[in-house]
């Protein structure tokens, strides 16, 4: 998606161990005209799916699956994370472990809003390892939801969870994917 | 906002101690429709005032905020809450203590994208006693930031947060305000 390449290329900056910093316009400062075209891009290339619900996970996954749901208009679920300990019976809960801040979150989502074998798109901001997703995945599977595919906003290519996700026949759509921030150079994939 | 209130009444559910449960529509379970709305509500409300930016305080936020951003066609901000103690230089940090939670964050506002002077819209998805508002003021008032008024789409007017705001010359508009939560029945500020 060139717009979101451009805003890349003029807003985002390379911090050591790869880092991609874009919080002047997706997950701090957020740039609602640029969400509404990545949600319209989103509905446009899963557009010969039926979609029930999207999902995704706070916070920074908020604003594109919101206008992907705007889009599609279908209703969108954020799931929440937590530390508490202590399991509910009526939510769908999976662990999540975050290598940027090196802790265990529950992520949840209520059972009151999911519906077995209804069809699920996840949505997130950005895909490295893929955490994020796997944990939806796993939600998804204990609650015998299909899941259409993923679209992610930004991919790190170079980094090994968009490849997993593929390899496991998930379709995959990512509006920018980036090949390297090897001297803290962007340099996109070509398509 | 009658189509707010209508959703309150059709899927809000009371819970004790005061809890008026809207996770259907508006902080777990989101309806894009509805929140396009409400932004729009808020843009109208809001329509005489010179607007830079709006901001807002992650999660529950962020999708009310990003509509009315979308509609005021100007950049979102949402605040993140961190326990981290170390405090950075580059950001504007205010302590917030959750009632729910009983744990205090400290919430977080990038100093890159605030120009002292400029005029920013706060909304957030619920106001009680005002905490989250407050911090954002509390930042603003640190940054030299001309808050122009609070957006909330659902206000317990029962709870003192709103009163103490419009006592300080503040403009507040709520979408929907609650008068009482008794009884498990929800009854609103007839207007």
């Amino acid at each position: 998606m060139q717009e979101l390449i451009d805003y890349i290329k003029e807003y985002g900056t390379v911090l050591p161990h790869d880092v991609l910093k874009v919080d002047a316009f997706l997950n701090h400062q957020v740039n609602a005209q640029l969400m509404k075209h990545v949600g319209e891009e989103f509905a446009h290339r899963f557009a010969g799916e039926k979609i029930d619900h999207v999902w995704t996970v706070e916070s920074s996954g908020i604003a594109p699956a919101l206008m992907t749901a705007l889009a599609l208009d279908v209703l969108m679920i954020f799931a929440r994370k937590h530390q508490s300990l202590t399991l509910k019976h009526d939510m769908y809960t999976a662990k999540a472990y975050s290598y940027t801040k090196q802790t265990t979150n529950n992520i949840s989502i209520s059972k009151k809003y999911v519906t077995p074998g209804e069809n699920v798109l996840l949505i997130d901001d950005f895909m490295a390892n893929g955490q994020a997703v796997n944990v939806m995945l796993e939600i998804a599977k204990t609650a015998g939801v299909h899941v259409v595919g993923v679209g992610i906003v930004i991919e790190k290519s170079f980094q090994p969870g968009g490849k997993k996700l593929r390899e496991q026949g998930l379709r995959v759509e990512s509006l920018a994917k980036i090949k390297s921030l090897a001297d803290g150079k962007v340099s996109f994939v070509e398509e």
